[in-house]
């Protein structure tokens, strides 16, 4: 957003709020398909061009509307939790390339040492912001139209979903290193134990979301559910 | 479908698969929100009247469609690999109602008796199931628009996915007074570390739906990602 006068920027910052939240709102009360840019425009005050002076798309409105969200929501939680809890140990950049960053759906991701304490912690917050309204209903949006519709589907996991992932992976590299994980376990895959069984409760009401439910995938993808 | 002619019944019939074959055909050309009973009725060659007499909903055609197609295909692989393979042990009975049945998405659930080698199976026909075109294009339309719309939602889960989790909670019951899982394990919870990675790698594309992906979850979900 090109800006010439502390004025400018001022008025520019505002009307990208004022678009965010028109376009979050929007898409939680109609859905993906009913929500326009005109429609975005006018709930937001602005005029049409505004936004696609901005954004090429719909899509790309939406999208960074509610990274935008998700980033506020880290926030919020780092001011309440105090900073530092989103660092990473220095063991586990070894072979990453150092690009997580917090993500709407994974508020933080510790390394306290602790690999299970660590995921339960993330996982009980992961819950909590699921089902807070102001993210659940246009990340319910996204997603659904995201399996219809390729491009915006690959835009959903390619800015929502794996820099979550990327999270997980570096905490399960780190404690693969630390000798927390068998060595033959690839991160990738593994984290798919517990992200995927909650995005299915929370996607198709399958089940209850509760702490007590998210502890307990990763107490059966620590130890196993067959005898030792 | 009442009938009460041989005649009559034989019409009756061949309305219905061409009612389904329409159904299934329109939602994976045009999506959900597109498909309409009229379309159904004018590709089907038959009055809309017919449809309505017999569905009581879009949602209605389209579920039972689907769940015409999983019968189907079971039917297909049974006279491909033989009778019997879908049987449960006995002592499985305990405390299931048996309400089990072949559903689209989990063709055959065997007990031989060896927990990994039934669950790789049952996953590698999963994923030869969800790669078929057949079944990913309306199975798709239908999860997507049931993510927004509650009550299909609702309906998607009770009919195609809580039969398909049944089959598992009942292997994993049998596994379970077999010693062959921990006796603290909730079957309810334990299939989803491998069913809902499954789901969401078909439904967003988050990575390679292979047979080797599939064994792999089911090596990491038996013994635990952590070491002994």
């Amino acid at each position: 957003m090109p800006s010439r006068t502390p004025d400018a920027s001022r008025r520019s910052e505002t009307s990208r709020r004022a678009i965010y939240a028109a376009a979050l709102s929007l898409v939680a009360e109609s859905g993906y398909a009913k929500t326009t840019i005109e429609g975005i425009a006018s709930r937001a005050g602005v005029g049409k061009q505004t936004i696609y002076r901005w954004w090429g798309s719909k899509a790309d409105v939406l999208l960074e509307a509610f990274l935008d969200l998700g980033e506020r929501q880290a926030d919020e939680l780092e001011a309440a939790t105090g900073p530092g809890s989103t660092q990473n140990t220095p063991g586990s950049t070894q072979d990453t390339p150092g690009t997580a960053q917090p993500a709407p759906t994974t508020p933080a991701l510790p390394d306290t040492g602790d690999l299970s304490a660590d995921l339960k912690y993330v996982l009980r917050a992961t819950v909590d912001n699921l089902q807070d309204p102001r993210f659940d209903a246009p990340a319910r949006a996204l997603t659904a139209e995201g399996l219809m519709d390729e491009k915006l589907g690959r835009a959903v996991v390619a800015k929502l979903l794996e820099p979550n992932f990327e999270l997980y992976v570096e905490r399960l590299r780190s404690a693969r290193e630390a000798g927390q994980l068998r060595p033959e376990i690839d991160p990738r895959i593994a984290l798919e134990l517990f992200v995927a069984p909650v995005a299915q409760r929370w996607l198709q009401h399958t089940g209850e979301l509760t702490h007590t439910y998210t502890d307990t995938l990763v107490d059966y993808a620590l130890h196993g559910i067959a005898p030792h």
